[in-house]
């Protein structure tokens, strides 16, 4: 599959080149970035660090490479540093596919040198003051970072100072991903959802390298992912929540107040998820079959639905984001799509697909989405990230 | 896998030999047919029907063979006969696994023959007057085949007469046969339910022979399977509802009135039922993730509904019958469990296996069930609906 | 994967547009037609054939289409046509991907029509007046095609004339056109080969849509393809061999002598190909392990094979073709490659790659073939013998 | 599949209960050893040894159990303890399902305790005075045990003196197993094999758990499996070759000669071998391309083959090893079988599959192969190799 020279290359050629670095290369999301980022118009790969058994080689040698394509050339030799921030000094964006057991410690060191980190590890998900954003859904969480950055004051400077270029963002759990593109287009036209049930059929690509063994995935489903359907019901509410502002008792003791910014969890509309999670014997995509009951009665109309999300469009498309998807929502009218194996490499992934948009006998209307896990479940997404908050202007090039 | 020799066959030395027919002999459910007769303790397999393609060949010539054990010896040689009721003649019992788009004609003129037919087909199950039974939850709905008789009047006696003998008894599609038995296990434990979402990932076999493409499947999901929602969302009312009795004008112009029984419907506490279905790679195995509401409120506990499902025994192996699971449910308390590939085959697939009970934050409680939608699924339900019909005295040996 | 816009489109802006047409467009293979069609330099799609039942509908609504892209919007819309020659004859190219239960006499009709038909169907592999030609190995034998006009006389014409246009040029079984291009080159390296010992591993797409039932799949090998180990012994000597000149005595009865081109089915030096073939649970990619024993003494060692491997070049590529891969044989050096699912989508398919090669204990050396069955295998074989056809004017633009 | 109530198990009521241990008893092969021997008619699972991570659990919680029947009742709460000979001391025999890692020196500790081991692992199967036996093959290399415990002094005893009891016998790998046993067909009906061509699919469960990522293998072959097709070629020889005995220098300088054994490695009459190994995406069963050139000229036909192989008796079945095959070889006469996933079961996998015996072009005859790698190819090895053992008093009750 392509996931190279995509139009919007060409499109960007006056556009800076700016320098970035890869943490946790070697590793399944790692070679993702590399992939995407090797034909990026604005990023140029730099830096990558790896576990330091991998450190001090390079790339090609370091890595046991299971993409489709070949290792790109500019990359092969490149040396593997550790993660440490010191060879990162000069990215203006270091993308993370850490593991979560490593990814906390260094994470926190990259952004405490005041550099910005997109992380496609769960560690700082629920952290109160760090966005976890659906580039498709949620770039506006990106307002938080100020107050990050005042939280995590820089420990180089001799008073107390906020930081000023270090920051984390994460994205979303793979899963979490695919179905709440559909939701968020759903709210935006018919106000708030009420109830969700979502069951997922997940795709072995989701669970990394060497992940799920064969013999317990072939002729067979998992019906079990580990912390998977906790992911999905809390971060569902954290993207698609609003940030509400708070007037509390300044941390100085002046008894002066402050305003305190606080991603609302969707409280003020309620919003019960549940979710059932499954392994099946699919390379990529996360197929996953969703029933919603809106707050608004009578809700629309399985048309309706349908409607809204084909004309769903992201703020990252508007603003320019070269790898965000020309339609953000591809709604199938078949009665037997969308399929993984069929739809998921449309776009180069980084869309999601929806079909049999019908009428729910319980809630209101059900359907199924697809998305590619390894692109806009994971990689692409952190990326989209990164080009909103430049586009936004919070990443200087 | 092994369908013979169980200890059952030893305990029923003295059972009389039931001669017993079977129609669609060389398809899919017809070799399953094959394979478990041919070690029942009670039926003997005297006859075959198939097409008239197979029609006068011997049995091993007109088939092809997709067991993973051989012919048994006793039928290799069998000649085919078409499927006219004539040779099937003697035959207390005739199971039907034909096509659906032949059933209807076919066992028509068996029943008018006055033989009983068990039938794996779609094509009665929404008759008023046919019993849709899952021999593990209600066999009590035999009791509407005197007025089935009375309705199918025999066609050979001179004056308008009531069929004695012949009848048409239908078993359940085979997803909606896994997850009723569980649900069948809550009702008779906590009360009726009241709302049900319903997720299957199904098993290839489902689809029979040659079915699915395997490009249709490989590395892939198939979210659709025609008529298979609206299955499940049909058969669950009838299965699970009661039967009730009218009285009614009699159709004779009497004048007088006449006692009719109805199939409820479950209307007495109305059921919301919603089922999404997709075909997955899994050879054998039917994964169907629920998630239920009670009317009763307070609900039960997970832990109520595990113990309930445990101890739940069906009338069916009360009553004794031969090929019904010792243990009707088993609950699974493994965080992963049930697998379709792991414990499809227990019990010869004649029971259901349930996992991963607990809360569910929309409803009340969620779980996974797993049935062998080759065994329970089909040839098994129809079989065990025959031995209770022998021992209820529905059929005489 | 991507199938478009290689860079060698670009090279070739200023070729003129030459119309083609596609037989059999709704299979398998002419969907591959057309997604490799729908984006190429010089061939523009005019005209689609298909079987009567699809004749007249526009081509989205006779197709079902099971590509991994949507179906071209040039082409969504065009009607389909019945394959006679009429509404074809201004395609200076006709691709056949017809079944070989009626690609004999269509294609026969089509040459008699003075069209240029390049077939992907067997019907005419074995005619001793036809090309089979990989085109990465006996382009040559388009020098057979004055012969087989002379041979296949025009109908329309008054006197007896040989055709003028018309011709059939077919491309081997995907099979063998996988294993026989390293072979090619080995016998251009270091002489003729004297023993072959081939066993593949064969994808399920070469037995087309819905071709392999599931069930016969899944978790399984086929250790059996009808008629393909015959094709791959056969089809090995016609297209290593090379072509002899006969001098016979005239049809005309005048007495006189003249010239006949003959295949020489390798009889210089006597080749015996022994190959067993395998159907397994991979989508896309054939595997091959081979061994050969080669004629000359002491044979060259596994480093010498691997060098003349990775610099062959073909007469295709040196002629410019568009669709022939840059690096004929990628020759891998990790030890558990070619692997299908890692290799089979570089350059687009119209490679092969081979790797593990190694002393053989019993022949000479062995080593392991991949090809993409539905590429290099099927259409763009088709495709990259038309272009041959064109760049050395057999066929006029 | 049944691994219960063969027939068999009937026929040896009066055998003494024979008390046994299995060393690796929580891995892939130990799980196995249990499933088998707990309904074994002679031996009885007394002790079970794995890492010291599992030592003091109980069975149930020291294994991640992955067959498709429960764990047995009477194993799941037996202690586990470590691998050293103490607690195994009253076992008549010792099974090891040890990895190769740690095999070595356990199996040689439990020896030199006087302990009887039956070992899967290939530590020792290339010791020149170790029997690798298969058990439907050459179980008369039993005979070089008493020379064995010559060279392995018992190390308690006083004065140096042989071991009485202790000793080791291996099986052979699984992917010889399944080809070696038709091959010794054909020698004993036709006299010495000249050269073999062997192509191996091999099934996932052949690596263990975890073993094979399910990412390297769905939609997937992998032409690699390290040191496999060096085991084939070189147990092939040990095997098939002959024990022969020469006269030696004794090692006590007392310039007298001595009687050794030694395996003479078919060099009687070279045999040239040359496999080449993939792994497939099949659960069970070892499909394998075979062929055989033979020395006698003319060879046989494949009916004269195919007769051979049907015909032939083990001297396991002739003994009356419970475990032995009824049918040592199966020899299937349609196209396309045997099939891994329909074959591989029969006889619960103890004997092997053969069909497709046809002419070879290129060699003699060649033919395919399917045996089940988890039970003849493995435990099952083992088992009727002990049972062989106890029938010939190599050891005793």
């Amino acid at each position: 599959m392509s996931h190279s020279a995509s139009s919007s290359v060409h499109l960007h050629r006056d556009m800076p080149q700016i320098p970035v670095g890869i943490l946790g290369a070697t590793g399944t999301v790692g070679q993702r970035f590399i992939v995407l980022l090797s034909s990026h118009p604005w990023f140029v790969i730099q830096v990558l660090g790896a576990s330091s058994r991998s450190a001090g080689k390079p790339y090609k040698d370091a890595v046991r490479w299971k993409q489709t394509t070949p290792i790109p050339s500019s990359v092969a030799s490149m040396p593997v540093h550790d993660c440490v921030p010191e060879p990162f000094k000069d990215c203006k964006v270091v993308f993370s596919g850490l593991d979560s057991d490593v990814a906390g410690d260094i994470e926190a060191a990259f952004r405490a040198a005041e550099l910005a980190v997109f992380s496609n590890a769960k560690n700082y998900r629920r952290d109160p003051n760090v966005p976890l954003i659906v580039p498709l859904v949620n770039p506006n969480h990106l307002s938080i970072i100020p107050q990050q950055q005042r939280v995590h004051l820089n420990p180089t400077s001799r008073a107390p100072q906020p930081l000023s270029r270090g920051f984390i963002v994460t994205n979303a759990n793979c899963s979490t991903t695919g179905v709440i593109i559909p939701l968020a287009a759903l709210e935006r036209a018919f106000g708030p959802l009420e109830s969700l049930m979502i069951t997922t059929m997940q795709a072995i690509s989701g669970a990394g390298y060497p992940g799920v063994p064969s013999l317990d995935i072939l002729d067979n489903i998992v019906p079990y992912i580990s912390g998977e359907e906790e992911k999905i019901e809390w971060e569902t509410l954290k993207i698609l929540g609003g940030i509400t502002e708070e007037e509390i008792e300044a941390a100085d003791g002046s008894g002066k107040t402050e305003k305190v910014k606080k991603f609302d969890m969707h409280t003020n509309s309620p919003l019960r998820v549940s979710a059932q999670c499954n392994r099946v014997p699919v390379i990529d995509g996360h197929t996953e079959c969703v029933s919603v009951r809106f707050a608004r009665r009578p809700p629309p109309s399985p048309q309706q639905v349908r409607e809204a999300l084909a004309a769903f469009t992201s703020e990252a498309q508007t603003l320019g984001c070269p790898s965000a998807p020309t339609k953000t929502i591809v709604v199938h009218e078949e009665p037997d799509r969308p399929q993984p194996r069929l739809d998921r490499y449309h776009q180069d992934g980084a869309g999601v697909n929806v079909g049999r948009v019908r009428q729910c006998p319980v809630f209101d209307v059900k359907f199924v989405v697809l998305s590619n896990n390894v692109s806009i479940g994971a990689a692409t997404s952190s990326i989209i990230n990164a080009e909103v908050a430049f586009l936004k202007g919070v990443v200087q090039a």
